[in-house]
């Protein structure tokens, strides 16, 4: 096996696909899709087996047209991680797509099995399941990729290392916001996808604020480098459907001091996946908008403004670069961030299995961690809305990121 | 003396342009240029005399410019209060113009001599000063309209009424933001005009709280039609020049209980004048940019987008119909906002001199009582920032509005 | 009477304002409230006499909304200016804004008596017309002043020296639209304005090349600093009233060879003022929108884009400063274009009046020339259309411009 | 074999992948690597062979990274089609992404093969070898589908659907631009791709007409449904390299008399992929840019702007909502355009193969007819120029569409 030294995320580092499996993701969700398409695009996995419905029935019509042959496709997800790991041509990696309250124990089942882990967001439930899975982590040597897509946009690269360079100088001030429209008016009574989002034992202790909330946050975390100290948090039932908080109002300071805000919300009508961040410093500020995700607006204190647009070339930092497919205005979107994040993903799942170590900032990967640091913001909005909205510091243990 | 009963914005009411005196306003001052120019602008009024500095020769040599007639350029508001309440040409309104601590003693003056009061904001340095303003403007009965220019939009007018007929559904959240990037780094020494803003025996308890805070209120006020009801607040330091807060963060429930943010900084590199507000009701959403000023997006809930643009016709509302001058995509901007202030106080002015009663909603000026909120709200962010961001209420007594 | 060797557009140069008098501007006239606004906001003029209509009872409503005096409202043009010219106290110049058949004779007769004259595009209706003017411009030794607005807009300016100076290197390409919507469906029955635009005798020999085809052409030789040398020109008639075109297509060359597209429309729907330019150089490309006349969208070649905004500072040039009024995000529109016009044309009067010679670039109007210009532009157009399409040149005599 | 009546374009009609070759696509290449990720993301094809250059080791190592097995890495196109014709696992359709003068000759080899073809635009290098497979086409009875894959945004669908149902009236006019900026600068040395198309041999009579005008040109048709009746234009060399016109300008009439610009040009520096219509009809306006694919502005004439924004529900036609996959806000580009085409690409093979006749509309591709369509419109663009600019009819033979 030779390795070229450089990581060229645009070709798959053991000259093949690798095999990667699904949980969830069959007829009716949403979040699957996402994942399908990246995975595909991303040329570096193939979709060989699945679980993607805990009802037979979907499970195995999805996996039908998901082309995954039906003797690889389960209808348990156990059965799934024993069978898989068992096969000599077994998935190399898991994609778990299923609602909240499942990831812990399906993560748990194939990190046991040796199987690396593919998680969406929110991690789990709970802090302390969170923590469980961090362990196993380490414990297993396995890998557990939580998928934050934002960050995988080329733009969003671009920014971070902008500003980890000085654009903007010293961060003085931050704010994120993620507003949708979707939780304004009543859902539809087959909804099935919102509605476990209303109860506490199936989405955690917050719903809009564990959903989107993380998005950005981690986006804010990303952006700046830094972390959020504290935090004081006020959640809101602005939609229509009363059961758990649809928006939060988030002040905080980051690690450096500086404040900031972070808000979002479900209930906002013509908002439709409104995920905007603005970072500013004492020598400039950067600001970046999920809806025109190819471009990135920076102003240098004292100067005109500069619009960076996603292309080869003209001041793109080498790490953005490997993430870019089009020349300037053939445009890319969500799909190839998605892609993006698989490509990485398959990069560090070769890597591990071939013991290869990876150069600094190849990948630039959330893991379990990050994972954990979701779960410990969610907690903080939490106890803080609980308390009346006083100060909460996110624990002080050290969290490093992934890569 | 006839009227047609038809209040029409764009002739002056008496058949003849009324006589305006200007306090404040000279040379190195910027906020008296935008009066002058929507003074002349409006073709209601004739400036005809001013104390345009407390320096004799600034005064004396902005009076030339403004083409001021000598004898009427005065160097003492005092002595001018004095001699144009004695002139039988003398001035039927004065514009105050000058930092926030002269504005309660020469709207004093003003007021006892009987003539009608145009004032910048914030109206006073404390909420005591405020109320004894609102007491002397009933007690003479001449007008104290406090100058709001972003109201005075065509399409923040169109905005107002739209909600208030029912666009956006019940209120269920609103945001306003006000940032700009002056204060980002530090002043030239012979700064005068932000000098003040930084002591607080002059400027009051907060700075960009009183300055750009109180648009942000008033503009919240005016497109709801709510009031807020409490509210918490942060003040932060930004920018290089630390004496008084440049960024504040405010929490707040409007008198329906719909929660929202209002924020603003001065330390935001890249923002020039951004005054946003978004306002998201359970069958809409309306929203409104400073910088983008012709232009309203509407979303009926359900519905594709709609754009607002500024012009005759199209289902733009008859109040602000009274506000537009050129046909659309013939840009209107500030300028025209202030000048539309500036026609419906001479319509107010000559209306009050005429003993002649306004339509309903003819006029939509803010007066002395909102000027007095603007303080309250200065107060209630200065008792919260100061007590750790506890909770206030806006006191309660009733404020109605001008018109 | 002193000179301060700065030529300052924001204070009148002979310290007072100059008398203006008006030739059209009367009730259901659209033009005329532009140029009264332009005039009074700049702080150069007291509009004092005015024939405002040929309808004498219109002419002396209108006077009476302007605030001009009853003995100085004139119904007819003639004694106007034997008038005004017979006074101690008359105007110093003229502004004429009738339709266009009109121009000619009402020029001539202000520039016989000895007035300066301020006058709206297009020049004439016939180049012979033009011609005169030209020469009686010189013989008399008197302004005239063209009225194209847009030229005086801060970010054409900057646009105008930015190619003067070298930023998109030698001029390739250059593209002007200028797209409206009101002439798509059929007039109401009382569009007095509308319908003389429909008869030649009245309109010249196009009717929107003449209006909105010359301001296109007007701003491509502004920015470009070249005229064009030869064209082919196509008319249509798109809309509902059929009697002249409301639609040209020309393809052009400019005096360096450069090819390009100007084209007009008035029955675009959807469109309101639409006029955008682009210039393409070897170097770099800029771009400009009447309807966002305050950013400026300039790419060097192979960097980033670049948008520059008005304000002060920041590299903005020296010419376009002086246009400048209000802080960058307090917006500037078509108002304050008209006003930096009738500041310019308030220099110009005054230097002539006082003999005094101004500094090169203090202001930069269009004179009789220009008007000259846009006619054989107009002839050239109509001569291509009705042979089919053949290549026209432009006359070759020696036509600069005024500053 | 079961067909559901439905025509999913989520989902393969066959219940499993076709299998696709490609000819050319290798490293080097751009044009490929869109259609491979169209193909991939569309979950309808699996590449399983090719002759990915005519540069063995490059046909080799790029065929390793698109992880096609070396028995099916071909160096000669010609050898492919036979074997693959012969096998039983043979490629179900091929996709020629070569140099335009290749085409006619790859193209007739698969064909002749029994093979259906997936044709980059042009079609060819002449109108006679357009026409020779355009009958060949008719001969084998195998698909010819010609990729243009901007009709294949969903917001396209939906303007031609809209127009189609009379959204914008009777067409009054129609415009279309393609503006890029790479060859404004001399090309580097390597630039492989851009020599060939400065070569009339290899490109045919025009280089930037045959390149992007035949994109505007589909687009122009796609969206009013009506063809060019006739044309006159004009060629430009704007850029550095001066062996071909980068620069077209055409006038037009419509079917129905209608007329309009069509213009490109490959030299206007800071336009990236500038594709921009706009259609005006008698009763309102829709306009729609490449660069923001997901939206459509929508002026019904005398009413508000809509702006439609890719999503489901709210107006979205039944034709445009099969190409969507994502909610609204969750942006989609060009490579989901891409999989639209090569999904309705897999829908129309697998109806010929199985002998299915596709519901009217079901999928809306471009045939040969449109390839020979393409080629027509560059020869008449290249007579008309040749000609000093006169009108040139298109061919009035009957060339309907494919779908």
């Amino acid at each position: 096996m030779v390795f070229t030294g450089k990581c060229d995320l645009r070709s798959p580092l053991l000259g093949r696909r690798l095999r990667l499996g699904f949980i969830g993701g069959g007829k009716g969700g949403l979040v699957g899709r996402w994942h399908f398409a990246g995975a595909r695009l991303s040329n570096h996995w193939e979709i060989v087996a699945g679980a993607l419905s805990s009802d037979p029935e979907n499970a195995h019509a999805s996996a039908a047209e998901w082309m995954i042959a039906p003797d690889r496709s389960y209808s348990d997800w156990n059965a799934m991680a024993t069978a898989e790991a068992a096969r000599d041509d077994g998935i190399e990696a898991v994609s778990i797509v299923t609602p909240n309250w499942t990831h812990h124990r399906i993560a748990t089942a194939f990190l046991k099995a040796g199987i690396d882990v593919i998680l969406d967001k929110p991690m789990t439930t709970t802090v302390s399941d969170a923590r469980e899975l961090v362990e196993l982590q380490r414990a297993t040597d396995r890998l557990v990729i939580m998928t934050y897509p934002y960050a995988h946009h080329a733009m969003v690269r671009q920014a971070k290392h902008m500003i980890r360079n000085g654009a903007v100088g010293t961060v003085r001030q931050a704010h994120v916001e993620y507003v949708q429209e979707w939780a304004t008016a009543p859902f539809p009574s087959d909804a099935k996808g919102a509605m476990w989002r209303q109860d506490p034992e199936k989405v955690g202790r917050a719903s809009a604020t564990g959903d989107i909330g993380t998005h950005a946050y981690h986006l804010l975390h990303t952006m700046t480098g830094q972390d959020i100290a504290r935090l004081r948090a006020e959640f809101h039932t602005c939609g229509a459907v009363k059961a758990m908080e649809d928006t939060a109002y988030v002040t905080f300071r980051l690690e450096n001091g500086a404040p900031g805000i972070l808000w979002v919300t479900q209930a906002a009508p013509g908002q439709y996946c409104g995920l905007r961040i603005r970072v500013w410093g004492d020598r400039g500020g950067l600001e970046w908008d999920q809806e025109k995700p190819e471009v990135l607006r920076y102003v240098p204190l004292g100067e005109q403004e500069q619009i960076f647009v996603r292309g080869h070339g003209s001041g793109i930092v080498p790490e953005a670069e490997r993430l870019i497919h089009l020349p300037r205005g053939h445009g890319e979107a969500l799909v190839d961030a998605w892609a993006n994040l698989y490509a990485e993903a398959g990069v560090a799942v070769a890597a591990r299995r071939a013991g290869y170590a990876l150069p600094k900032d190849s990948v630039e990967l959330s893991g379990a961690e990050d994972g954990l640091k979701g779960m410990l913001f969610i907690d903080a909005c939490a106890d803080s809305h609980e308390s009346g909205g006083s100060w909460v510091s996110i624990s002080g243990e050290s969290i490093p990121n992934f890569c």
